[in-house]
């Protein structure tokens, strides 16, 4: 019988699901594959906790030495998270001439490059299918399937959190406040769920996709974010009446020159676009690219049971391919330059409260005017008697930096009324 | 430098493709992966007519054997169809010592078990991810990415043409004639369309689908199918008004018993699934299963550049994993018993034209409930005064015989006129 011996470290949601499935499925993946996935130990600070599934007592351990000192783990799988213990764990297991399974995007992003240096002295591998889009084979799909096509964007739903939220305001008209609590209630958004509200995971997972599509080295500061904190109810109904469902998409574009656009930010799309029917907690990533044109993947982006579905292919993989390291994701061949946000173009979405008086619109027009940015359309929602008034107009395709100098101008006149609100929205769709 | 040898044979709408990403791209591809795709050989009957894309002559050749001869090729692309020469060419490949792509799906899944064990034997490999969806990267993500996972269910767009034509007939209120010429003129149909219209296209990729969804060999003959050629117009419009659209679905499911069910047939997609936004000539393959739970495949299921893709991937999965024949897809365990139609349950749209007098729905109605199938609706669209008025109605769940026999029973009415259409409603969503 051949097998591959298992360590996970970090016994959380993941590694439980896991252990879950390979209590469950080893004997079935071992006729599938022909090689026994062995779990040999999981590894965490607390190991008395009671948790979803069952582990032997000998093979639970505090200390993750004792699992790498063992010579018939082949696998580690890195579950803790973070980027301080979680880097140390990987490198030490590479040194020590394990291959490793992550699910860390924020590690693989920041510091992800030393690491995946350091697994192709060792010839070992290092693989991440579950970092990003969850149980959703899109590394796999990027790297593998798409060898022989050249990719020219992507437009992803990768946060759960966030995707919940706007989708709880869009179909039951509630304010992201009450959204935010709705999916905190159901899992779907954690304790503190900054870093999934205001853009850093999305962004996080954006710089991996970017890697490995564009096969270029990048440093994460060169992602551009924002997160949907600021989104109002009042946004999202003005956008569904005029055609277009607000997500927080992640967006990484190569021009023709080999520029790329790599931005995370709240988006309208088109309600006709296969993106708009992507709801609550599921994540999806469309593809375009020169040969096999639009393609999209959709599934879970998170949760113990998806997010372990790639782990075990990960591990799966290894064992199948990887005994000589070759099973590779991680494969850059060159540093391509990021864009600033200032030359990026697109068409907006912007919302003004503004005093209802005259001469109003022409002001703005004539501003937007000056920039070189023309308007599309403008909507002016009749509304109950208050002196504040929405005022909603998009544009035509324009450069981010006049754009940015025409709202400074026109959130300084007399008339406009709190925060102008700008949204940009999908292009080429 | 490593390369690797391929022989084109077939050289029509994928074959151009394949070289054409060949020509393009080869360079990138052996930057990505570290191994050069060599295009050796073109083989066709015909090496004189023009081609979207230019061969070197002396690659050209008639001779299929003079492509096998050569030392140089390790990977023999099966590009011809049909299933008498292509299975001669791909069986002396084999023996030859060659490894095999294809995108044969007629072949597979009539022929395909003695050449996979013959590729077995050979310990070379055989792939085929072309074969189903096109550039959809379905067959790995079932075989690789799903390997620690459990498939439930498959419900799968997989032929454009059927799906060109009913989309035509939702969107524009097309008849299905004219739909289909619409289709022809596109090229999204061919010239003799039976086989996309009738089923047997999306059989055969359901056969290939299921093989590797439930690791089971199976029977073609145990594939159910019905086509999309006697839908009306009518049926589309009174489907759309209950919230409905009608696709082709090819359909696989798996009970608790390890029985499966393997069915094409049109069918009613409610309006908020996925499925129901794959429009034109787009494929989709939605997948049920235990633990990464409801996942999405869609994309370009036909055409040259879109299947060429699949078969450079399968390529450099050769290349990159297969020296030693160990990158697989297809691995059955098992035979799983195949359900007769008579056993499966289902919801059922069902349409009538009757002449406009009392007792009508009484009468049905009865014989309905003779057979134990209860009715969920009962739609009677107002009609200007003709002697025939069609009458809707859809069924709770109810078993397949019971509904044969009473549709039988019913056809049989004197106030019955025309063909009473029956159309199966997708289950569970």
């Amino acid at each position: 019988m051949k097998t591959i011996g298992i360590a996970v470290v970090g016994f959380g949601t993941i590694g439980s699901g896991v252990v879950k499935i390979l209590q469950d499925l080893a004997p079935l993946i071992e006729k599938r594959t022909g090689i026994y996935p062995e779990l040999r130990w999981v590894v965490d600070k607390d190991i008395t906790s009671p948790r979803s599934v069952k582990v032997e007592k000998a093979k639970l351990t505090t200390d993750y030495k004792e699992a790498l000192a063992d010579p018939s783990v082949e696998v580690v799988v890195e579950l803790v998270g973070g980027k301080g213990f979680a880097y140390t764990l990987i490198e030490e297991s590479l040194k020590g001439g394990k291959h490793v399974v992550t699910a860390n995007k924020a590690l693989l992003a920041e510091r992800g490059q030393k690491l995946f240096m350091l697994a192709k002295e060792m010839k070992k591998s290092l693989l991440f299918e579950a970092s990003v889009g969850g149980g959703i084979p899109i590394l796999r799909t990027i790297s593998h399937s798409l060898v022989g096509d050249r990719i020219r964007a992507l437009y992803a739903i990768v946060n759960g959190t966030t995707n919940y939220v706007l989708t709880q305001m869009a179909l039951n008209k509630s304010s992201l406040e009450d959204a935010l609590k709705e999916a905190q209630r159901k899992g779907f958004a954690e304790a503190d769920p900054t870093l999934d509200m205001n853009g850093d995971d999305a962004a996080h997972k954006l710089a991996i996709l970017a890697t490995l599509a564009f096969h270029t080295e990048l440093d994460f500061s060169h992602v551009h974010y924002e997160g949907i904190e600021h989104i109002a109810l009042e946004d999202i109904l003005h956008a569904e009446r005029m055609g277009y469902t607000v997500k927080l998409l992640a967006i990484g574009k190569r021009d023709e020159d080999n520029r790329l656009e790599l931005r995370v930010h709240p988006t309208l799309v088109p309600k006709d676009n296969q993106l708009a029917f992507v709801h609550y907690e599921y994540n999806a990533i469309l593809v375009e690219s020169e040969y096999l044109g639009t393609s999209m993947y959709y599934g879970k982006g998170a949760g113990s049971h998806p997010t372990a579905t790639a782990v075990v292919a990960d591990i799966m993989a290894i064992a199948e391919h990887s005994r000589e390291g070759n099973f590779e994701l991680f494969r850059p061949y060159q540093r391509l330059e990021v864009k600033s946000m200032d030359e990026i173009t697109s068409r907006y979405y912007i919302r003004f409260h503004v005093l209802d008086q005259t001469g109003v619109l022409a002001q703005i027009a004539s501003i937007f005017g000056k920039y070189g940015i023309s308007i599309a359309s403008v909507l002016q929602p009749e509304q109950s008697e208050t002196t504040s008034v929405p005022l909603i107009m998009t544009t035509h395709e324009a450069r981010e930096r006049n754009m940015r100098q025409a709202m400074e101008e026109i959130s300084r006149l007399s008339f406009i009324q709190d925060k102008v609100m700008m949204i940009r929205i999908m292009d080429g769709h």
